[in-house]
């Protein structure tokens, strides 16, 4: 597969936490394949059971990395049952993942080149076996990661290339009648800002726009700094999105918002005007 | 010693988190000995006061390291008080733990080949002194792992070796009158499964083996993925020991149980059968 | 700037956590500018919005790592509002923070030598640019801290020298009329320590020193396990400040105690004389 040339760096991302040594464990699975690799932890907090949430993460964090660095993703519910495992090509760099939906927010920006359906009769190949039921982030990503990153295999080597990819989850936004778009939260952080999938050309767009969530509307902003302590509002945050804030506090808390939630950018700016859709 | 060859990595498992620099701390003090040293974070969020879980973990992730490798370990509610540190050998790794129980699972299994005690006034051989009474993980731990790690010291300079092992803290599984086995759950991971000191093998010997826990009765699967939402089930888990899992959900809290649970497998597969030993 | 040669290794001090990728896409900034960096995750789950907490950490660090280590600092709830970035140095090694008192502490033990204001004019030189409102730490800490632990550029320059820093929010103790001192809670750790900014030299200084703190009077003790379980004590922590701990159990959760706390170390040794001033 033109494209990937494995630099020896390999991002994590997964649902382990640190509290038991499964990450650890994965590492040590792939530096006793390939002992020069380095490894960035991405997040390893991810909602258990949300691959959309890591995926909008996914989606925003590849292009920061260098070409050549192959992150792998493991947020994996369906673990033992059958599901396939992908690989996705994104700017020269490359994803392995479950194709569970996860990479449904990179492939809808339009940022996926190739995906190859890895064939799991072809791992026996590269003597990965005894895969146990309920950890393939040990026994098979880790594996499959460390011959991809240390140039011992290719994408291609793995499987054929596919044309679909698990989009479920992943919500569109809807263009409204008076020119705005209506989204939906799709990931909070931990600071309790309330992310949309609304992107910030669609806000920019709009003349004056206001953000409308849970009956409130909200100005929009450029920093959380700009409001008073307390306040809530819109902005379009550092991954070029639509979100919700709260100034100095959680907006996620104050609001008992979560994943889900409807949020809108209008034009005109004045809640007088605005009608729920 | 022979047997372990250093070869520069180090394993880290604390309960020291990621809310102070306590891990950090420890990084720099083994840089500053020996800048080329890498490291791999297995878990930093074990539970406090149980170095049992620790152990546990411990006893299931050695073998995913190549040899050489040092793995400490630092539970140690004992800190400042007369306690020994000890190095293990396991499969041409090397374990530096406080004799504290943590490496009681190890043994169990029967894969610890040698211990050694560090005799404390050999330390200053390797300039380590200074030391304070309260985080020895930097002031004892980490050099001594600096010096293992980079081959400066073998575990033999350290200390003479013993045969006996803190063992308290281990629960021993007891057979049961029907053919099956009684065990202890001990550990829970952040998924809510929880986790047994059953091996694998003593529930396979089992005729149509069934799991009880709690005044339950479980049949056994082999994924997390076979249940329907919501429901239990007991699984030979990837570490090759019996557990209680919910499908899509945690066991522990749905249950309300912790360690120190009492849980059997028996033959005959039916609810009617069982007696409460 | 003399007494600053990079050594490559970068510390990172963050409120980022690990349930966003935060932490790794500043790596992979840094990487995608200089692959050789090294990294030493410090503390990621600092208390948003208190940079003093984690300022006390960095001030207890830095002589734990080895001259020419960056430091950088990403707590900044004034991100996008006017606030400097600094640069400080501390014992050949360099901290790159925002001006919010994060550095008070360590300016207050005398430890820092010389202070550089970033000059954010100059970033462009360096091709940092495209600068987001709300995520610093990724579009300038991270590519600044890649070209000065790289050795591409030295703190001097990034901008002029600065004689004063932001030192709000950092208590000072209070010398007391019976010889002893008052100082406040300035960090509670995760096993609920409660660490006061009262120096270890301050209390060996009295006659049978006393601690108190809300009403009551405890004795001083050299480490956690002398206590009985549940039983609080007053210590000086391996970092050289007096803190109120309660063996084998939480200090902060039993007294119910927070951040900002009046602490007091006393001579003579009895309740009966203290009067609380």
């Amino acid at each position: 597969m033109a494209g990937f040339r494995a630099n020896g760096l390999i991002t994590l991302t997964t649902d382990f936490g640190w509290r038991e040594p499964f990450v650890g464990i994965m590492k040590g699975v792939m530096l006793s394949r390939a002992p020069d690799l380095r490894f960035v932890d991405m997040a390893h907090e991810v909602s258990a059971f949300q691959p959309i949430e890591a995926g909008f993460w996914m989606s925003r964090a590849v292009r920061y990395f260098s070409p050549g660095t192959l992150h792998v993703a493991v947020i994996d519910p369906g673990v033992g049952t059958p599901r396939d495992l992908v690989i996705a090509l994104s700017a020269q760099q490359a994803i392995l993942a479950p194709d569970n939906g996860l990479l449904a927010p990179l492939a809808a920006r339009g940022h996926v080149d190739q995906v190859i359906r890895v064939n799991m009769t072809r791992l026996v190949q590269y003597g990965v076996s005894d895969i146990s039921a309920t950890f393939h982030g040990r026994d098979v990503f880790a594996p499959l990661a460390a011959e991809l990153a240390a140039g011992r295999c290719d994408p291609a080597d793995l499987g054929d290339e596919v044309t679909t990819l698990n989009m479920s989850g992943w919500p569109q936004t809807i263009p409204r009648a008076d020119g705005g778009v209506e989204g939906v939260i799709v990931a909070i952080d931990r600071f309790g800002n309330l992310i949309s999938n609304i992107e910030s050309g669609a806000v920019m767009a709009l003349d004056h726009p206001t953000v409308y969530v849970a009956g409130l509307s909200l100005p929009l902003k450029r920093t959380y700094g700009e409001g008073q302590a307390g306040e809530y509002l819109g902005l379009i945050n550092s991954f070029d999105v639509l979100e919700v804030a709260r100034a100095r506090g959680s907006a996620a808390q104050g609001l008992s918002l979560g994943l889900g939630t409807h949020i809108s950018a209008v034009p005109g700016g004045s809640a007088a005007q605005f009608r729920r859709s």
